[in-house]
């Protein structure tokens, strides 16, 4: 095969992958939306059926060649098509290192294990998950040699998720949180709370959807290019850089909860949409890694949305949404409620503060797990003593305790240390943003493009151009996780008055 | 290759193209309801190269040998097996007659000639579509060849929509139409109308929306697996027989519109919703022509929808929705409101005694376009001067005329004559209906469970089984539109006192 063939099955493989994609993702968003409640079944055989076919694709012998061939003149490529090769055969070589029974077998574990967790939620029943929870740990154990065996188990799972992530560094920057934040949690703990009722009066659904319109305009979001839905759990979903969409969900008794939705998935949203065009339908398309899209979720959630000066910026107009229910609400108020920062026992409900202690408790636990040291069994127990020492909580079930979150059922592990590492990611970000330009003043006037143009430059814009670990780089210099419990230092010593 | 092995071959096949289908439809009922305005393109190149994958399955050699070994074995199999095979190879002999380059091209070309069909009817530009209308004309007759040589050209075409019909049959169907139908129309023209203002006033959109979900359920569609959904034009889209989705458009100023748009897609849906799940992932799967189908949609909305014991049964319930609006208006004055007959410029808002008039207009005009006696210059002329002849009006631009329909951009020539069979068959099922049962009783109670029961047993649970001529046997006997005149004749003799 010449290095011109290569090139064209190159392109032509990546389009067909994006096409694959493009379809489940509308099976799954039409799942998650629309479709009417008894209709999973025959949306799971096509989109069984298409990972099938997805899967010929990548295990053809021509790719094969194909990569082979690239690889043969690695020197001659330019970088896109360096990154693409790259890219495609890390994936190839991930999907082929699996037996084919066992991919088949652990697909089905993961789908049966998705609803036996659903039901061993709602009746708090870990002994029901129990079973499922053992076999997927051990897939994943099995699966961490396939993917690297001269890694230990955890660290191979953790460079699926975060390339250039192990367990090292992970130790690193959760001990130097844990250090900080420790202590900070306990000293906003013995302040007084600020109120936080006026966010739980009745904020009529369809006013709210009003709402979700205005905050998507304040992170310009160009509607032609990016919708919005709705779903039990807010996500954003990315079909091309030119066609993205996001859910929130409405609760009538709190508002704060699909603002800070809208504006955590408006966040991975203005990513996407900043990704440069000419890689759609490559693999190089979309966000680079979890770790990275959290980053700039949190950034416009926490950073910008939860900042003073971003409040003070929109409250006139939030009060004209809502002047029955915030007519006597300041936006210092309001500033200090949204910021309400206090121990809890579910992640995603978490403040700012408090969040990586969650995360930490997975990860502590992920790390045993799968290291060996720790038996499923035993999950309850470290989990309920683990949320006592780090966010000092009484778990008192297991449906608000290990069993919250469903990644495990999915079969992900070492998924969960990408959401702090975003966070940390972000403040690094913001150090760095403060030092090229005036960041507070723009945001004073509720403009946020200066804050975008920015982070397009350093990490939008690139997709998968550059790997996660270069876009760290690139955004944040060399990597401390300190910029990060500083700027937690700093915000909740001025809103408790520590 | 063994017969186990093809009849193997056989259901993966079809279990594939079911995933290809599923993963279509979903990118274009997202298209069509909430995608964002802009993202057209990326959906096109999905769904282009899932049309090519699509196109692989249909052409590989596997299945063509597949196909070979089934009909050798052809009287050992049983009757779905049969079908499956007989239905299969018809779709992949009608794929691979066109050569791959001018398939390519007149996706092209439909495509493009979609959006200039689109601009041309805005701005009532004929000759802007002229030469789109030329080229597609072309193709058709060329294609025309390819299906089946041995017939004219537009035979060749009618085949293809619903199978065993040709001009002879619709020569005589359309005359027999004419020869009753005209002196009606002429008939009712010279009586007072019926007073619609009423159907006019306010009604809420979020108000008709409640009330579609009253519609869904006197129809006793599951709402567990049929979803409605709102789009620019009405449709029904299946994915399997336990998934089926309706779409309506919501005036505020028009009642009728939307009612009848839900009546008629649910007929559409209950069809989808009755074939036996047995044929789910099979090309056996869903209705078995699109005539059938509009028999059963058209029955649904007109024949019962329109009836005076149906609406007698729902209109108290009506007006609990809609009390401002029709607390003045009697059941009878409803139902002569929304049976008002007039001759009309457009086909898809023309009532039920003029529309087949519509469809006959633009069957002269395909069938002498085809049959190459009509050159496409002449079609502006032609349509006029037929709606004239047969309905009594003056075109006055032809965006009100020859421009109205989307058919012909997309290429299909051929098919508006089911819209007239399928009212037609409707027509003789309710004399069969009225022979094996009461009909009317249960319906002015508002209970269709009767007529479902009759039309599902007939009509809906064969899906593909038999083939549309069958159906037709199956539930109408010999087919004669004499029924249908006849049905008319003494609709509209009651309703116009002629």
């Amino acid at each position: 095969m010449e290095l011109n063939e290569a090139l064209a099955v190159l392109e032509a493989t990546q389009r067909k992958l994006y096409a694959y994609n493009a379809a489940s993702s509308a099976l799954f968003l039409d799942g998650d939306t629309v479709a009417p409640r008894d209709t999973a079944e025959g949306r799971g055989v096509a989109l069984g059926i298409l990972a099938g076919e997805r899967r010929r694709i990548m295990t053809s012998p021509e790719l094969k060649e194909t990569l082979a061939v690239l690889e043969e003149h690695k020197d001659e490529l330019d970088l896109p098509h360096a990154r693409q090769a790259e890219e495609l055969g890390r994936s190839v070589r991930q999907l082929t290192r699996i037996p084919a029974e066992e991919y088949m077998a652990y697909a089905q574990l993961t789908s049966e294990a998705g609803s036996v967790w659903k039901r061993a939620k709602e009746q708090s029943d870990f002994q029901l998950f129990r079973p499922y929870l053992e076999k997927l740990v051990d897939y994943n154990r099995k699966f961490a040699g396939y993917y690297d065996p001269a890694k230990a188990p955890y660290d191979a799972l953790l460079n699926e998720y975060e390339r250039g992530v192990d367990m090292a560094y992970l130790d690193n920057f959760f001990s130097a949180l844990r250090e900080k934040l420790v202590p900070l949690i306990r000293a906003v703990g013995e302040k007084p709370q600020p109120d936080v009722g006026f966010l739980h009066r009745r904020y009529p659904v369809e006013r709210q959807r009003e709402f979700s319109d205005y905050l998507m305009q304040v992170l310009d979001l160009d509607r032609a290019h990016c919708g919005i839905g709705e779903t039990e759990h807010p996500f954003t979903m990315n079909f091309n850089s030119r066609d993205v969409r996001i859910t929130t969900h409405y609760y009538e008794n709190d508002l704060a909860s699909s603002m800070y939705s809208v504006i955590h998935e408006g966040g991975h949203a203005r990513y996407e949409l900043d990704v440069d065009p000419a890689w759609d339908y490559t693999v190089l398309a979309g966000g680079v890694s979890m770790g990275v899209h959290e980053s700039q979720s949190r950034f416009y959630e926490n950073i910008i949305g939860r900042s003073r000066p971003f409040i003070e910026a929109i409250y006139p107009k939030v009060q004209a949404f809502f002047p029955e229910q915030l007519g006597d609400v300041t936006a210092e108020q309001f500033w200090r409620a949204v910021n309400k920062a206090e121990p809890s026992l579910i992640r995603t409900e978490a403040d700012e503060l408090t969040y990586s202690l969650h995360v930490m408790v997975r990860y502590e636990i992920e790390k045993a797990l799968i290291g060996g040291t720790l038996a499923v069994k035993d999950v309850p127990e470290t989990w309920n003593r683990l949320y006592k020492e780090y966010l000092g909580v009484d778990v008192p079930d297991d449906a608000h305790g290990c069993l919250q979150d469903s990644h495990w059922s999915g079969g992900s592990f070492g998924y969960f240390p990408s959401y702090a590492l975003g966070s940390a990611y972000g403040a690094q970000m913001l150090a760095n943003m403060e030092k090229d330009m005036d960041v507070w003043g723009p945001v004073a006037r509720g403009d946020l493009s200066h804050v975008t143009a920015w982070l397009a430059e350093k990490v939008h814009k690139y997709g998968g151009l550059l790997t996660p670990a270069q876009v760290v780089q690139n955004a944040c210099g060399v990597f401390d996780p300190v910029y990060y419990t500083d700027y937690l230092t700093k915000k909740y010593t001025e809103l408790y008055g520590l």
